[in-house]
């Protein structure tokens, strides 16, 4: 199968997408600056007075529960009711679900409104697979493998695209399963690069609405390639971070095509 | 007429002023470091336990709407309050103004509490204009026309300098107008350069109070000229992010002189 | 006395300690690069909701007070208990004490709760100092002599490590007192360093829990060599804030000792 990559990323420039994301303060600030360097237009707004509201003008939602509150998750709801009464898509990434009861419980409430994708690490997806019935701990002995059929399982029940990310990405619907391999190192020490990355598979969702599967694999790809761009002229987070940002803006749907390593 | 542009500048640096910043999430850490930069002192104080009392202290406030909700709101309004009721300018910041119904609501209240100065784009100030009566839309075929009627009635009606941002920046006190062209294209690819301006305008206001309308037109040219300072040594959104800073600590006083495009 | 800095730096990145934030909204994100850079593992979960639980799980925790609100106070009030509860260290920031009310009210019922360490500047610690009865005000003819004695007082009254920092840092656990000199003219022209090295002070403690006072001096000595060789290559605050986290990240055990300038 082709996947389309650089059509997928030239889509998403020529579109400029309207991204809504109500996502933690720490991620604030980087995941517009990621939307904004891909080509997407980014707008974060949380209050339950407009979310809904926004919600429905904007191309794509997404949702990221890091610095949980209270009136933030009535914000979220509001969101997302907006997005669904609007058929827009929307994307959650349930981070450090596991960690505490509260988290479990919101994640459990935001997962029967049905997003489009989810997107977490392994222990997020198997957190949340157990949450939906698989019944499987964190602390499996191979935990990608875990993670695969969490994934499958999650995809399955839910209805969504569900993609794992680490060394490699895994996507799935429930029946197909693609692998990407890009990315770099030092992705993992700069914070808030994961949490970005659901805005640029919300951007991708949105300028190729018929093709989730495809379009959350391209997203996944793109982004790691600007990794590995930025990790060949750099040495150190801070420096990696600044390149990274250049690289998701110099990309070019070539280079996405000729460097992508997707296997299905 | 002379602006004074590196006159302001130095007196600026010479005062250092306090800066009390109610704005969003997303901006929130770049407003601090481009305040920094230029060379003024920043704090984030938005509850309203504290934030009209501290208003009173600082030299200046900016308020900025982009993250809104019902008890940052109230905390807006004890700051403006402390501000007024100790003779000190705040500078408005409407960002998105035409998005939701809350935020038309919540910027006409705001309105009433008299900025000295207003900054938007052409859509909001537009928007803006709209609600103190202009009855005009933001859909106008012609933006820059349609932002400066709206800008001189705005203006007219609340006794506000009013600035609208774009690629020529236009400032007015009603009768007056200026148009500043410095700037650079890659400015709009970051985030929150557009809201760090309102802190940058809030402190030349808070060096030069007798002249919020100079003031005004010698942040907007200073800070256009930092940009283009930026982009002559980058070619990516992340490298401009991080030379913009650079400049702005660096500028003189005669390069801001020198290279200013001021036409009134 | 050996402080045994570069010791304690590679016992930290051995066991990449997880500290739990609640800090500033200015500070997040710059806070979690600087943990991810010196090698440890960041999180900001600030809600009542789940904060205590959380609080059990990391290895220590950091309370900034920058961007306070009742709901924030809440949620520190039960992160501090749920590492009290789990016998874990957790370090104050008592940022901009003296400036309202409210922080006071706020810093004197936290400095109940006995923290592990306090770190602040010489106005924070005087305001601190005072509030504890020391009754001296931050107008002292010689600040650094003045926060010294509060720093004592403080720590005597408390039974916390107390870290003044500045152009020379002082840390006293009543008894005794050690000088930290390294650091750089640009750190407080960056958002943030400040409290982003209340993270690093934490990580140090729990990575080294039998010895507040050294791990503190050693947090506060790695820093200031990191920004002295971020100084060295870099001549702007965006740029020194990038090179900051590249040495943070590149900085080794031998450097450590090499260049740190400790007196006792």
């Amino acid at each position: 199968m082709d996947i389309g990559i650089g059509q997928r990323l030239e889509r998403l420039r020529a579109t400029a997408p309207l991204i809504h994301n109500i996502t933690n303060y720490v991620a604030m600030n980087v995941m517009a600056n990621t939307l904004l360097a891909i080509g997407a237009a980014p707008a974060m707004i949380h209050a339950e007075e407009e979310a809904g509201e926004f919600a429905g003008i904007a191309h794509a939602l997404t949702i990221n529960i890091g610095t949980l509150s209270p009136p933030w998750v009535r914000g979220m709801v509001a969101a997302i009711q907006g997005a669904r009464g609007a058929a827009k898509p929307w994307v959650f990434d349930p981070v450090g679900v596991g960690a505490t009861n509260y988290r479990r419980w919101v994640s459990a409430d935001l997962l029967n409104l049905r997003p489009t994708v989810i997107k977490g690490n392994a222990s997020e997806i198997l957190a949340l697979g157990a949450g939906a019935g698989a019944g499987r701990g964190v602390d499996s002995a191979d935990a990608v493998d875990a993670a695969e059929a969490a994934a499958r399982h999650l995809a399955t029940t839910t209805g969504a695209i569900v993609a794992v990310t680490g060394p490699v990405d895994l996507v799935t619907d429930g029946a197909r399963v693609a692998r990407v391999s890009n990315g770099h190192a030092m992705m993992p020490k700069v914070t808030a690069l994961g949490c970005s990355l659901t805005g640029v598979v919300a951007a991708f969702l949105a300028a190729n609405p018929d093709e989730p599967f495809e379009a959350t694999v391209a997203a996944l790809a793109v982004y790691g390639i600007a990794g590995e761009m930025a990790g060949a002229t750099t040495s150190g987070p801070g420096s990696f971070a600044v390149a990274f940002l250049d690289a998701l803006h110099a990309i070019t749907p070539a280079e996405a095509d000729a460097r992508a390593r997707v296997s299905l």
